[in-house]
């Protein structure tokens, strides 16, 4: 769209077309949503800045998800607390979400972070009995069906989440999709849709409240 | 404590404790929480910065809570979506939550609010069948149980959240906690405690991540 | 959208669509435009925070033109280089522009609005011979062609640039785009749509550019 | 001068200069222009916190210019858009403009730059017919005069314009200062003086506005 | 400064000197320093954004200091720490100081305010056995000898310090400059130049130090 | 206490103590001083994002102290004014202080260190006669009795100061705290002691304090 209009700018200057009503709205950067459909390793490479853009050529905001098996070790470990206990993250196969966010602060990511993984309880809770939230963990019971991380890069915040799918290889007690019937995609589409509108409907929050004293 | 060491330092130089062991921890501004007995009808002007400090002493960071009626129209309306619509928010009786933070934007205050408005769900799942989360707002079925703002102070952030006890006179269909057996001061102690462990926990997360490149 | 996604997510979630492609692309809160088709006069009232909104029902970034005299004076008067001085700013009939930012300091409205007068003078170069830019005001030989301004308001940035077409009555030598045969609507939608299209390619730049050491 | 007070402040206390008026201004870190005589050829790798400093010893906000041939490309490249594509910037000859703001966040960087670019072409325009802006870029006709990128840095943030002075050796369709009978040095003398004044007068303004509700 | 160059820039282009040094600086907006010859009470109404351009025409950073009775009290009362004791701000002639500074947030304020109050410490202590600073505060023994608040204003940062010359109606054990035989305007000048010394020297330290990572 | 209230949230609910008391206060990351017992040498890989967590176990803001020499040179200089002038910081025994805030920008370090830089010569000055602070350095007389710096790193500010014990080996003329007869534990316990309490009063003045028009 920016493209049409720089054109017409600067070579048609008569051609600039009369909007018909009194408002007009271009399209601009907004939130995107990518599923990946080939499978992918994780193993903490993903979360770099621009690398949904490197990767799949999807530019800005943008929340990207795949399957695939997880290993993260040693320096890849972003959690300092997990990296003083030498720990790993390890599972067979996971669904995962990578997001980034080119505003905010890591404190935004955070807030973030916390708001994504309430929203996957919200949408797993009618299909997981006993699931529970602590922070930024899943838990069915005593067992962990997830991990996440939020932190930021030169230029960017970034969140990790991923919700077992099959848990085999995990270093604590965990559980995973498979074994409570949820379907990973549908669950994951739903995930995305309302972290997306949430999004969307957070930026109209910010533009319609005024100041106080 | 500050005063302690304020005196030590100036005058008894000798005394200095020295700690006993490496590790030596000073009391801080921690977030506060403080439960208001006396009922108070909210009007939105409860909305402002340091009305916590000014009414009740509590200084820093703090969530305060108290029942009472709700009364908000006309000027006294924060959110302009409501403004334009000449709607006004009344119920005979709420829980009130008063959330006040020094530090962030106006964009960390809308990303708290949610927050806590997923908390609010967590904590009164188990309780209410059929409630949900529609961004900053909770129904059972299509009545509204709740209304919440969060804007920006020149000197904070601030958050407005309240959950109908007795929602008579609400100017749209509503639900209380009454009627569904919630006793209103336990469900606000829980979420107090949540909400108050979950900012401390973000603020170790914030403080024990690498950043990436 | 959002509310599309909102009701499937919470009352019909077999129904999440799944996209076809792995791109998937929400709407989002772009900047607005808008043409106001009444004159109005402006006073330096209309320079405040949610103006647009509150008047006209846009959300979120803006920017809204008009046709209209000007009388700005005494405590009206944003600029205290202006105020100082007792200036007034008066003119028969302008073009106005009020732009409304939701992002950014202060610093960032000042850039905006130099980038605005830039592209001004842009569109008008080919059709005003003489024309210059000096800061953030157009000159036709010793003439001022336009008057502009950019300040902070609780929530948002502001600027107000509004191009003579009228002059009479200018407390300065003044001239009007309607001496110069230039029709002022023609102008406007042009430059609105050059400043839109460039805030866009400026967002797309801030996302597809990496951090250096 | 902050040598002479120190001095005065600690060892010599009566020596303290009375100001002769009651206006007392002291010399600060003003943006600086530093003109570089030697060719420098531009890889990428000036694009880097403080190069201007190591290099030259200017302190502070700087802007330095250079003549030189321009080759960037592969892991240089800081413009993920041309690193997707398999793009390289190169050019026989350019007149090389190195930015730093010590100040401000990569939207600022940004939004600098486009005013650079502005007012690279408000200088060109009298002596080169044809010349069009088309967001950080300058064409004449389809042919490209210039490339540039804004960015950041750990404690900083970096603009690169490069105007092609003979532009063979560029991987797409470009013209050069050479072919229109542009001194560059005239040019960029007159490009740096102008972005100086122009950053000046915005500090000005800045510092001479009041907010608005 | 500025003036020229835009007046060379756009009608006298070939007129540019050419800078007979590599290096060239422009004047800036440095912090200034304006010593007020008349007496005034400070009542509070001193600190409000803009003041001391409004007043005296000093534009940008700026420290302005004057002698004059002090008479602070209910509404006028900018600590709440002292507003909600009822405590009022008095004594029969001071040595004010009104600091203004254009970025920055409201936690910069409270640092350079101790900064600031640390140095009149350091000027004072020659002259003035027994004096101590605790927090913003100065005693000698257990009588208070100054008043100081930090603050924000919509668009910058305000330092209010007060040292007493004759403590006379304060409502705490006061004492002042004159019963130690210290000029208050030798005092004042001494402490402005070391603070105008200081923010350019933290200026200096801003832009010649690298990151870590 | 964040683990009582998460375990009691989810799993036992009934039993979430009432407060007794209407002022409720949780524990809170407070920064904290941690005095290292043995000697480390400092050679500037020390002044990195979380090296007091990985190294301690301490997290968030804190203030770490230990003894050893110093051998800073090259590559490892953060200062970029020593590092061109290809000076080296180096002596036989140092008290070191490191500093990490994971708020703030570096210009709130600067702001912080000169403050740490200032108390430490309040704390010193009773037993140094002669003692002078010149921006972040103490000297005795003509002899530098002390290093500092402050940077930013991804995630945090930081500010190393060192005072010589034993300056053997300076590069330049220097003095040491025991020539002066001071207990280098003794005066590092009140420093930090002082510095703490510093920093919790000034979040308390944070948030106590209204702001201006």
């Amino acid at each position: 769209m920016a493209k049409v209009y720089e054109s017409i700018l600067v070579s048609k200057p008569d051609a600039v077309p009369t909007p018909d009503c009194g408002l007009w709205t271009l399209d601009c950067l907004a939130m995107k949503a990518h599923r990946v459909r080939e499978e992918i390793m994780y193993t903490g490479e993903q979360l770099r800045s621009l690398w949904i853009y490197r990767t799949f050529g999807v530019e800005g905001d943008a929340i990207a998800w795949f399957a695939g098996p997880c290993d993260v070790s040693g320096e890849a470990l972003v959690d300092q607390v997990d990296a003083a206990a030498k720990d790993s993250i390890r599972a067979a196969r996971m669904m995962h979400f990578v997001v980034e966010h080119f505003s905010g602060d890591l404190n935004h990511a955070i807030l973030r972070q916390r708001l994504l993984v309430c929203m996957a309880a919200e949408v797993l809770r009618a299909e997981i009995s006993g699931l529970r939230r602590v922070g930024d963990d899943l838990f069915v019971g005593e067992k962990k069906l997830s991990v996440s991380i939020a932190t930021a890069s030169p230029v960017s915040n970034l969140i990790h989440l991923a919700v077992n799918i099959d848990p085999t290889g995990a270093p604590v007690r965990a559980c995973g999709l498979q074994e409570f019937g949820v379907d990973p995609w549908r669950f994951a589409e739903r995930l995305v849709a309302a972290y997306v509108a949430e999004t969307e409907r957070m930026a109209k929050a910010r533009c319609t409240v005024r100041g106080v004293p």
